[in-house]
């Protein structure tokens, strides 16, 4: 059985399910979200995932919503990136943090300032979430000076759900070489066998509406 | 031994974690966080918890942050709140949730609104938030049609996690009255026994500094 994500190549939090279901070897498929058409507020959607989100993933009868439950999904399919035993709270810790404080506020600056008409771009809205972005950024970097990964020896959803809007294009305020360790730490996601780019990895790009 | 909890009473994130505690029956004590005379902001603080946040809990050498994460340790210790097994994922999902759109906002909105000087609140910023968590709202009322409970047939962390800036009186653009089945979930959990308000679980309130 195919799992199939139903996702787009714009969206981080999607780009964090896509990617660990790639790297898990898991069979899997995208099917697109036209989320810029609106197709996430229709009715059809909203029975789909009442939070009317992507990703959502759907392994036979069994469907599941959000990018940390997927995650978490993988892991208990796959045997990958749940960290060693002792350190599944830490894993947890930061991939809550990644939705409370990195991505979460990523993803929405990164809307405002590149997918909404410029006339309607609320200027104040974008520095207040630049700033609490900054404070997230140092936070990571911080954790991650001397460390090659977040947790332990080796890629666990705490990675997967952290990078997942710091390899877009477009700007949002966030310039990886500004961050010596987060640099460092994408780096070693990047080279790590089967990595894909979002726009590489799921149907969806800027370009398609440009 | 007895598990603390480094919180302070305005925090939603600590009560989440608290009123775990609390209703698990496990042993457990609140440790004082002078978060607005800028005790998370300190080196000391950063040493216990690098994102600079409430709460922390310790059980003897143990050390967790994130409330989500300290749900899950109790969970684990107290075998309370997890919801029945297949339901992991949809306990899960809701936690996350959470984090994203609802208690992450709501916060961050009700700091804006009552905790900032007047002349310095940013009324773009908090419109936008509003907004949203208008949004977030619905999703979770859209839910509860028909449920005592966001997930199963009793109180889980995702009640836990969802419930955690909705009991406080500080106006930050939420009125129970105007999501009828938000407010019958709310009363369901004020109904649990054992359970108490924010502000008479935790130390520090407005009024302390009024």
């Amino acid at each position: 059985m195919t799992i199939k994500l139903h996702c787009f190549g714009e969206s981080g939090n999607a780009y964090k399910a896509a990617l660990a279901l790639e790297l898990s070897g898991l069979d899997w498929e995208p099917v697109y979200v036209d989320f810029f058409g609106g197709q996430a507020r229709s009715p059809e959607y909203r029975e789909l995932n009442v939070m009317g989100e992507a990703p959502v993933m759907e392994d036979g009868d069994l469907r599941l919503t959000q990018s940390g439950v997927i995650q978490q999904y993988i892991t208990d399919k796959s045997g990958k990136f749940g960290g060693a035993p002792q350190d599944k709270y830490e894993v947890l810790r930061w991939v809550l943090w990644d939705n409370h404080k990195l991505s979460s506020q990523a993803g929405v600056t990164r809307f405002l300032m590149n997918f909404l008409p410029e006339e309607k771009r609320p200027q104040e809205v974008i520095g207040f979430l630049q700033g609490r972005l900054k404070a997230a950024y140092q936070t990571l970097d911080t954790h991650l000076e001397g460390r090659d990964w977040i947790v332990g020896d080796g890629m666990t959803n705490a990675d997967l759900s952290c990078c997942g809007y710091l390899f877009y294009p477009e700007p949002f305020g966030f310039d990886r070489k500004d961050w010596t360790n987060i640099d460092r730490w994408l780096s070693n996601i990047e080279n790590t066998p089967g990595w894909k780019h979002p726009y590489d990895l799921m149907p969806g790009n800027p370009s398609d509406r440009a």
